[in-house]
């Protein structure tokens, strides 16, 4: 299994990627060949809310000619090195009118920075501080960054699997970041194979969308697009990005904390026997913040290894393929799909027969029968399926993992002491 | 008074009793001596919800006779030694046939099983375990019971003790289980002396209901008959079980643990300056599981001292005589009637002066009059009768005990600065 | 600053004030000096719900003459030596008759109490147990007492600033303690200057209502007459009482702990670096206790330094102007208007772009242009103003003080992002 996701990674890691452009589409088309996507095309210009889809930028190639004779910068080595949505630029210029285009990290002297300008038309090159250190001060530098910034279109891709329900549970994940690997390829990585164990799961009792979009303006878009859709059905939803690395997790709570998503992530996470940690909500991050914006307030959380900007590598060339572990990726994939279940076995369920207890040994409900623990576990169920409760409601009185719960609940709707909750 | 209680202990303790039967009706008869019960009888095969009444089951005789010419087993010995509800048998058995019809506990090798089979038809003896290891395994064994299975009818009592209010409280507790102490003839011991003790209480402010029922199926048929009806008027309740051993108060949640019973229960139990343990609802135990049902979730929880299970001699011959203390008992029995008492006490009285505060030095109601504290607490009584509190709240907000309050309560009535609640 | 409030409180504090008469009327003329004072009077005898204004006391001279030819008790000397509303009285009298009108504090030797008899008739003096030791046991005591007790008029004063807002906020202290300092002078003084400052500052978003009254009697006038008013647009209210020695800070919660009043004094508190307590209300107390009596129920709280009865010299000649500090009186005048500030800063604002995030970077509200603490700060303002949370509470989430927010909130509102609130 970490095999394939490490060949999937190892074709789509190179590609420069941006909000819009063919990098974009090319990674669709590569992550088309396990998740049956489906590709949309947004005219540039189009009014998003607050925003307009901006010009689409593509690179073919860029560097800077030293006066020492050096090719540096090259965007055919690391496409970091071209500031993202750079104008095209060919030039012969000092270093002093070259130097206001140069990004370095002098606190991090070997990494190349991640930098973007997609919003104010500019150029500019990313370099090692090491490196920036030997450039001379005199001469003439040529700088060359062979892109084009016109109007096209920007892309993205959603896929829906059916279930019972038409209530949605929402994965989305971004595909704009080019040659970084935990931000970002370990979220359109964990999505594509989430999608996989997911498409195989037999009757899925809800529907589930996976977007994979450009982060901010993307989420802009789809919302645009589906976000009145989505008020209505989606109950749950998260944002997959930075879940590569070998921290521990981290959910991050919805607006206020308070939806299913961050219930069965809760419950889920406390069941795992895995560390884990839940931060609050906070504005920043990714697309959680527009899905949870006040017009739409979706019930979206994050679960993530370690978050944004809390790895010194984040955002930069050190956020490589050493940096993340495949093994760690695929217990991401596991545990964003135990979440899942745990949202499957879910529901608010009703006793049938809620005038005193039923009568259990008749229906060979009882100990002998079943376990001691079982026989209780029962009437817990029993009780509290008074549509006051939903079964992670009830789980979590009894402090069991809500899996060890649903083939009780099976049982019960098989005997017809229970209704099967939305159904 | 604990004198009392003994001589009934001694004369109901020995009788055999089941869920149906002449046991029951033996023993409701002496509980008449001191409460007024209205007896009723309800005929086999009565449907009552998921259930039905059963046979009716009355046992004359029952013993084995060994190969070795030992009577063991003698029901005229310990009614234990009999599974409740056996059907009558008589037939000479190889060991092997009869193994399968014996019961003990290993573990408690003194102690004589209680079991029953009160749903299924079968038969069987019950025997500790040190004697089942005398016997032996070759010869014939001669069984004998001598008991009837047939149409009849099942047997519960209630009494109703008026008082100023329609409003009720509700004390059920179960006659059903035979020759044990704790569990279960403490609860009816300390029903019939608080009821004793409630009735020679003038001006009582709720209506008391005293239930005597056998367990489960009792209850079931006392909700079918009477469960709307308390639905409207059964503001607190409590099963009465487990209350006559020597260990300390455990107080049983109702199902949210936030019901009048629940409050009331906890006040008292907290100004008691005695021992005591919270715990949550769970839904084994006894009959609150059916006054808590989805259906009728009445406001019913459960004051016991150590709780059925936890107790090394629950269900055995060994939770006998010795295992409880009289003076235990009667300190129950206090402890309920002080519970009776915070709910007679307690009412949303009405402060009839809003309009800042009445003036307390004309009525008599200032310092000088009363202590420098009264006044203080008519002041908090005054401020907080604002329609959001009941006097339970705002003693729990000065933490004195309402008992403490209720005198000038009265005192406010009297002086028509607060009406008198519900009347 | 101190200079000035230390000549207001030597011209004040000498005067003689009870609930009604001369003392109170020329205290409010020396409080007009600084406070634009409106003055009422209500005449004796009208009916004030409970209660009724009494008649108009006042009081030229008083004094005993003892036996050995001392003049002790002189009212000229401090007129605390006279129990406040003492019926006019001369004669000649026995120790013994004197002695059942002498007031003193055995535990206090040195302090002459303070005694009010507002609703009794009656007659006395204070005087401190070391002077009361002195006093001969035989021989003919003179007692003069030149007062009057007549039909004449309560006296009271309030006055409004207006806001931009008809919702208001009360500032109310109390004008009826006669020579003490800290309960009641330093209430008057804080609310004096309080004013003051508050006048001087532009666009007021409240109306504020300062309030002048004798205490209980005041009070409950003051809700007859305004009562049904404020109850529509009082927002936020404090007595002002105990605020001018050097204890630490202690604010008195409104009734239920839970209103604007409340929240606006604690998140001030929390943000004012020093130390101080929060207690919960009490029925005694000063106004409070009338603006929260039940029907009106009004958001009122008190901030006061070391609160009445908490400290030895309370309610006695040593609450003096040695006990209290004129510094301690300005940081509390300055605390109470960071309170106003902090409800001046507050609102329900309203994001006007609430579909996903409005483009910051365009408006010149993005990193660069604003600290990177600053745009997160405006990123939370945004997701949070969405008609469930004012500027406290999403202060109280980031935790930082609401003055850091309010010019991003203004800022933002001239940005067209965010509505201006209540306006």
């Amino acid at each position: 299994m970490t095999d394939i996701i490490e060949r999937y990674f190892d074709r789509i890691f190179p590609i420069c990627r941006s909000i819009t452009g063919n990098g974009v589409r090319e990674t669709l088309k590569i992550i088309s060949e396990i998740v049956p996507l489906k590709i949309y095309e947004i005219p540039s210009h189009t009014e998003v809310f607050d925003w307009n889809v901006p010009k689409e930028w593509n690179i073919k190639d860029a560097y800077i000619l030293t006066p020492d004779g050096r090719k540096i910068c090259d965007f055919k080595k690391h496409n970091l090195h071209v500031v993202n949505y750079s104008i095209p630029v060919h030039k012969k210029i000092t270093f002093e009118e070259l130097n206001q285009h140069l990004h370095t990290l002098p606190h991090k002297p070997n990494a190349i920075p991640y930098v973007t300008s997609y919003y104010k038309e500019n150029w500019g090159f990313c370099i090692s501080y090491d490196e920036y250190k030997t450039l001379p001060k005199e001469g003439i530098y040529e700088v060359f960054i062979d892109s084009s910034l016109e109007a096209g279109s920007l892309t993205y891709a959603d896929v829906i699997l059916e279930g019972e329900r038409k209530d949605e549970i929402l994965i989305s994940t971004y595909v704009c970041h080019p040659s970084m690997a935990n931000n970002e390829l370990s979220g359109p990585l964990v999505s594509m194979f989430l999608y996989q164990k997911l498409a195989a799961l037999k009757n899925r009792e809800y529907t589930y969308r996976f977007v994979f979009i450009p982060e901010t303006i993307g989420a802009l878009v789809y919302l645009k697009q589906h976000g009145e859709y989505l008020k209505k059905h989606c109950k749950a939803g998260y944002v997959v990005t930075c879940i590569g690395d070998k921290g521990i997790f981290h959910y991050k709570l919805s607006k206020y904390g308070n939806t299913l998503a961050d219930k069965a992530a809760i419950h889920t996470l406390k069941h795992s026997r895995k560390p884990f940690r839940i931060i609050p909500f906070f504005p920043g991050g990714s697309d959680e913040r527009q899905y949870c914006s006040p017009a739409f307030n979706l019930p979206v959380g994050s679960l993530m290894r370690t978050p944004y900007r809390e790895y010194p590598e984040y955002h930069t060339s050190l956020d490589n393929k050493e940096f993340i572990s495949f093994k760690a990726i695929q217990e991401s994939i596991e545990m964003y799909f135990q979440i899942l279940l745990t949202l499957e076995c879910n529901d608010k369920y009703i006793n049938l027969f809620p005038y005193g207890e039923p009568q259990l040994g008749k229906r060979g409900l009882y100990v002998g029968d079943l376990s001691r623990d079982q026989v209780m576990q029962i009437m817990y169920i029993l009780q509290y399926s008074d549509g006051m409760n939903d079964l992670i409601d009830i789980a979590e009185r009894i402090k069991v993992d809500i899996k060890d719960l649903h083939p009780l609940v099976q049982l019960l709707i098989e005997k017809k002491l229970l209704n099967n909750g939305s159904n």
